[in-house]
């Protein structure tokens, strides 16, 4: 079963707002088992409209607007909808006591506007909107269904979760997308592929795969269309399958991230930890702290920009720092070893490196990063030369240092 | 000058990845006049491709495609490409020096994919990419022009910064829009609104005006289309009004971005600074070392997530932990001064507070933060009440205390 998403709205096609609605409503959709098989991001304007819902409706049984139902002149769609499904405009009665109670709520006078909004096209079935002054819409024609609900993502997702997808679940369902996405970190898209080519080849048809790159990692997405269960084990086998190839690239599957397998694994077995930050000035800190409830393990860092600090908190040698500088095994080494028993913890990591764009020399260009990581069973320090502009070199350092802790912490485990 | 926007690819439909490029050459483009009159969201499918294609250049001059150029099967764009321009794949040689570059760079051996990816469509225009091995190609068809190119946001935005944008503004450009960005941090936008009423209701009516609030921040846009720069003056002239009305809230311009701002303010008195941070976790310093050059005037953090960190290294005293609680001015001003004295810099600033989405009490409740600034004019410390989520609260914070110290910094100078 195949929808399409119409947004409407010229504030979306000139930049202002990012769309965030459609991926949100894709994923829903999906969810029942019905794909996004087109989406078009339109103007407020009525031949625009009226085109588009032509095209739509020849694609798909489903179709899905947002936008282009508020009070002020520029909303069209709701007059337009009227004239393509042929129909006029009534009084709704529902309509006219949800803007009411709503302004009543906060105390405004309804104003003429807002009157407006309880005019429904007659030939419609109207979908409640508590949260706001506009109602939905939803026609049947040749077979077709098109939902019209207002653009602002807390309506849209309550009328979607509330009314259409339930509705929809119930209507179309046959079978389901099963996803599953596997996460790795420490090769390339293409390294990647190599690896596992022989296992893509021999993939049954049925499952698809999708390489998702992003910054320091590659994500592996698994997905299918099946009527019942069963698949999902039929995926679950093909990843066991994959594990076994390059398990020691995977780090977590669907929405995990890198801080909070790390944080979870810590909390497992009750240890703390602790950064020494020189390249990545922070970065590792915040990802670890951005996660609720990471006081429990993440006792604190020491962000040592200038070389001073490194030697004065963190016992790293002057005559190291002279000889070698401060991007060295030596260096990354003392910094790890001295975060670790300044702030008495159980674990720490650490980078040093050149994140660029200016500090690199021939034999140290920018995008060298020592990265190292501390525990019971010693350091293990490991030289990185990383590609890319500043502010990617310090995502992927940091990424590439909580992997060093997550692999420590299982090889322990 | 119009323009239709296609981007593709299976990730965007089933809602697991959000379509941030097309708002942002949405927004470039309209400051080379050009609008964007419809956007489609496709699937990696030829026939689907095709037809879009189609439709497209019935709707625009140009047409902008991004994604579906990655090394791997998936990625189908450019054989359909070559084929709807009925052309062939043939070896390009600066795509081939390109990949083996990024590759040597990287110490990596190309792969065959990679190779691949130096296979460009005979007759179109490559462009080249230095941010990734995929190139870009550039058709033209019955005065049409079509442009091919990653969706990687960060090799997208190189490439039409640096060819695509300034080649149409070249092509198309009739009458130009200057845009002018004021940014204010402190206030909310409606309260800004009321403090700057007159001024906006007496703005010409060719100057518009837009509010584009921002975690922390409000910005403020002046727009006006003109064919020369003197409107370009009247727009400095409306800002000086302005300045003098809400110049305490404003700290930059267009794309300024407080830590930048602070950075220049020490670089040009030659001081240095340093941060202790618990609620915002590093999340400061990070900011901070984003900025290149910073190690000229940064020296360094502690985050001091566990109490036993704040008495160790920053000589918060046991006593105020235990009768006010580490969310209190006693222990802000401890921490500011001790972060100041341990890393011996000019200024220090520090925040302790509850980001959420645990950790309230009645007293306290998530949301409540303390932030301090230390110079050679002694300490400020100041109590908020944020009412965001953990992420915003962070954020906040950060920027809130990075002003407190840009503040400082200029009324010294």
């Amino acid at each position: 079963m195949n929808a399409v998403i119409i947004t409407i709205g010229d504030e979306l096609l000139i930049g202002q707002v990012i769309d965030s609605n459609s991926a949100w409503m894709g994923k829903k959709l999906n969810e029942i088992g019905i794909s996004v098989s087109k989406k078009y991001c339109i103007a407020d304007d009525k031949n625009e409209i009226i085109e588009t819902l032509d095209e739509s409706s020849k694609k798909a049984e489903i179709v899905l607007i947002t936008g282009g139902l508020g009070p002020t002149k520029d909303d069209i769609t709701k007059n337009t909808l009227a004239q393509y499904f042929k129909t006029q405009l009534v009084l709704n009665k529902d309509a006219q006591n949800n803007v009411e109670a709503i302004f009543a709520k906060s105390k405004r006078t309804v104003q003429e506007l807002n009157r407006e909004q309880a005019m429904l096209p007659e030939s419609c079935t109207p979908i409640a909107n508590p949260r706001g002054t506009a109602f939905g819409m939803a026609f049947e024609q040749n077979g077709k269904v098109f939902y019209s609900i207002p653009g602002v993502p807390f309506e849209m997702k309550g009328m979607m979760s509330e009314v259409i997808l339930p509705e929809l679940a119930k209507k179309f369902n046959s079978s389901v997308v099963f996803h599953k996405t596997v996460l790795t970190q420490g090769v390339g898209e293409s390294s990647l592929a190599v690896e596992i080519e022989d296992w893509e080849n021999n993939l049954p048809s049925h499952i698809k795969l999708a390489y998702l790159p992003k910054p320091g990692m590659v994500r592996l997405r698994l997905s299918t269309k099946a009527k019942n269960h069963i698949i999902k084990d039929e995926i679950e086998n093909e990843i066991d399958k994959l594990k076994a190839i390059i398990g020691n690239l995977i780090f977590g599957y669907d929405e995990d991230t890198m801080e909070e397998v790390v944080g979870r694994q810590l909390k497992a077995q009750s240890k703390t930890m602790a950064t020494a930050e020189s390249c990545t000035g922070g970065n590792i800190a915040r990802m670890i702290t951005a996660v609720p409830g990471s006081s429990n393990y993440f006792k604190g860092s020491v962000v040592s920009y200038a070389n001073e600090v490194k030697q004065d908190l963190l016992n790293v040698k002057q005559e190291d720092l002279q000889k070698v500088g401060a991007v060295s095994e030596e260096v990354i080494t003392s910094m790890v070893l001295g975060v670790k028993d300044l702030l008495k913890t159980d674990y720490a990591i650490a980078s040093s490196g050149i994140a660029g764009p200016d500090g690199g020399s021939e034999e140290k260009p920018v995008g060298t990063v020592w990265l190292a990581v501390a525990g019971p069973n010693g350091v293990r320090a490991k030289k990185y030369q990383f590609i890319h502009n500043r502010a990617r070199n310090i995502e992927i350092s940091s990424l590439t240092a909580l992997n060093m802790l997550r692999k420590e912490l299982i090889s322990k485990a």
